[in-house]
């Protein structure tokens, strides 16, 4: 297929190189251009703006947040230009204002959006294994589907509204958020009774917390791994922002989310928003009083 | 073994016939008396007292909160008349404060204090495939192990101290709690915006949140089944306060607690008490707005 | 002097009269034309949009909130064709990002911003009794000086960046808020004890509490007096959240915002969005059980 | 009249004085014997026990907290050996809980219950100018009538029952905590957008917040004055626990309570249980990473 791709960022990067490798012809776009020459290398073709990469059966985009997506021009200029018929995949994620002012502008345009954010991070993304939740017409996921496969290792089709798979991924995140703060909370105040964290964690996740989001982050907890972030923390207090808009929009109170807010606002005005987002768990220390002391959000 | 058993409600009557089955002797009380006969025809001896029951190689307690314990005389009375020597094998869920008092009270007496509390529910009981953890003197808990094997399917030895395992017990629940309120956020938020509850809960449960704890209290919440209780909305509220309390008692601020506090509170205020404690999510609900209608928390 | 007055709502109609009675001449204009003919009817010239009335010596705007503020072009185009040199007292309340995205577009086109929100509602506007809080450059001040005689009792001036004043507004605000919550949960709390709420306010504003802010909101939420409202919860919500990001722009975490943030949503979604914002304290009964019944937010 | 007065601490002390000088005979006692040598060169029979001071017409009680009103024995011993028909003045802050278990005890013994708990801190006990809320038996209410009006310049009858006094007085500290929770954020959202919080102060208590409350506590947390204590941390935390225990009990969710007891939590963890409670605010700033440094929170 004749594929463009915008934003070739941690994650974008490898998502473009499994639709390369699964023999797509791709026109890639990124705001620096060390990525898209990398890419290059791998048979893509390095366009010199987003206009030019916005075109094909089926465009892709990977950018970092609201923010970027109105300044490249994808809700307005960019659409105007971009061929009728034409497929975008947000793979993003974005708030749901974004998400319907995005459906409304493609439609009126003749164009298709669909939302398909994914639960991974770069290694995943690397290795193909993303989890994939989409949502938008019928006849564009069908489209998008070989894409998708090339990408992930699961897609979830939601319905035919893009705003379900956007609250998808911000319900998501949000409960991913929940853990690190649930972690953070528990293994301080066991940790104050003699129960080291690793012991708590070994014990919960043996049974009832037998998933990956309890192992994955409580690891990184209990060993205080913060760096090299797989997510970073500011962008874990700009999903939690997103929750908090989608639950204003449509008149949600979230109480565990606003905890979460003032906790990661708490992070980065310490100094850790480019920890991984796990380091949350370090302002439940922090609050207690623990010694953290100088390098405490080290590296083991 | 010759064991003293005090507490048959729902939990600690199939314990106790686990015991049984085992081939140990049981001396068995309860403030009702109907448990105590009814295990009476399973071979145990029901006793008229709970000083007669507080005897034998080890005494199991399982009794419903800190008051019931200092009620029945196991803060004073009780361990006065026991014979030296004995273990007291606790296995209710109670403070660390409590924990604490009665294990001095114990070392005094020449009596041995471990707390080995369990996870699961009466029909894990029943199974003897509950989670133990358990922590006193080393010597106790191996006397012990015979007894946990035939009621549990798991026992973790958390180390000499009983505040351990009540911590590790009070901190768990503290995460379950958490789940179920998460999970009561994230699916009314994701309802308004087009994803049905048990849609979110099979894309998120599939992956990284693939963990009984949200497959189990997320399928009764989909489903608004909260009769009849696994576990009293009444008793999570009870559980809560000791995670605040052992939070206090060590210093540590629980944010996530606090929350929980003020929702459980909501909910009895509004009448659940008597339904599962997943009834939480209807909390969250009803802050929304959301039309709940008479008989909307009853089974579906 | 030559005004430009835009925004002629509740607040803007009252100040503008002022004005005119004061001997100004005012050119005005409102989206909405009724107000502007009532004006014209006092002495000011209504013309037919807002580029005509961001003119004179000074412009006066008092509009909704941010998006009016860029709807209308004060962003962006209506500065382009002002004259330079004027001066802009902006005494509505906006967000601080606005105030510094505003300070420097004037600034850039040679015009002089000046943020000057007030306290008080329209009762108080139409007195001229209005406190004001201004900060922009001194002599801009001054020149505004005869302005804010004739809205305002008293007007502080609190240096040269309009942050300043935006800031303390948004404060001030928020203040409010928290006491509003706090009377309602105090009340709540000391009415199921017995204590009515107007005994607990009675005892309490005699002494420590001995402030208009706590007289007048304990007189509304005792009565349960929440129409014709004199500020519209729908607008405090705004105003919380105006104060959440002002501290996230400076990471300041404000966990009693959170709480108020959820509450003012809990409130819009039961449909007292356009009560007055004390009936924020409804919500803190309903979450009680307290029966409140069919009108229960109706007046006494 | 024959007093006995029991508790001679920063507010026992000058209110015992209060009554010697208002002509009235006491019989003092006081844990530590200090305070009682002290009174007794006043004109006060120091005695030596507990049970010789609760006799008399009236006996006044001053206790720091529950724990001291069980351990001194008014909860059982002490009560039984009373003089029927005495009034028992409870001036001391406690629990909802113990209020009503001590009324009930003194009835079947046929002693007079009276909740009287005051405002005000150590140098307005002096002056004579305390406010007390009273409630229990009118005619105990009208015998005890002569030692307020030497005690305080004003007393509130607000009832019959006791719990209404102590409901009265729980909600007034919360309010007051929430007061200072309130400046701690704002003057550190405010300080960040560059309005020094006397300045925030000095606008805000001009009108809408002119009462004492916000004078006091504002000029303590912009001096970051807070030693010596005029009411000590730890003891705020403990009454923010009395009006969560008072919610609970009555089923009254208190979440702005809830952010407080973290938030005091949090302050004591970081050693600051002996400060001026208004210290609460460093909370606030050291959340948002502001510099404190060694020695903030000392004496400017």
């Amino acid at each position: 297929m004749e594929i463009g791709f915008i934003g070739l960022g941690a994650m974008g990067r490898p998502m473009a190189a499994r639709l390369l490798s699964a023999g797509h012809r791709l026109r890639v776009w990124n705001r620096s251009p060390g990525p898209a020459r990398e890419l290059a290398g791998q048979g893509a073709e390095a366009v010199g703006g987003a206009a030019e990469a916005f075109r094909g059966d089926v465009a892709v985009t990977m950018l970092a947040d609201d923010a970027a997506y109105r300044s490249v021009g994808l809700a307005g200029p960019l659409l105007d230009q971009a061929p009728r018929g034409m497929v975008h995949l947000n793979m993003a994620t974005v708030s749901i204002e974004l998400t319907r002012e995005l459906a409304a502008a493609h439609a009126e345009r003749g164009l298709v959006y669909v939302a398909a954010p994914v639960f991974g991070r770069g290694d995943v993304a690397a290795a193909g294994k993303l989890t994939i939740v989409a949502s938008g017409p019928e006849a564009a996921l069908d489209r998008a589907a070989p894409l998708f496969d090339a990408m992930g290792q699961r897609t979830w089709r939601l319905g035919p509204d893009p705003s379900q798979a956007a609250a998808v991924k911000i319900a998501g995140n949000f409960m991913i958020a929940s853990v690190i703060e649930t972690i953070g909370e528990a293994t301080t105040l066991a940790a104050r009774h003699g129960v080291p964290p690793e012991m708590l964690l070994e014990v919960l996740t043996s049974s009832l917390f037998n998933a990956p989001v309890y192992k994955n982050y409580g690891a990184l907890i209990a060993g205080r791994k913060y760096q090299p972030p797989g997510f970073r923390l500011a962008l874990g207090l700009k999903d939690v922002r997103l929750a908090l808009a989608a639950g204003e929009g449509a008149r949600v109170p979230l109480p565990f989310a606003s905890v979460l807010r003032d906790a990661f606002l708490e992070a980065v005005a310490h100094g850790d928003a480019d920890l991984d987002w796990a380091a949350l768990a370090e302002v439940a220390r922090r609050r207690a009083g623990s010694e953290v002391g100088a390098g405490a959000a080290q590296p083991a």
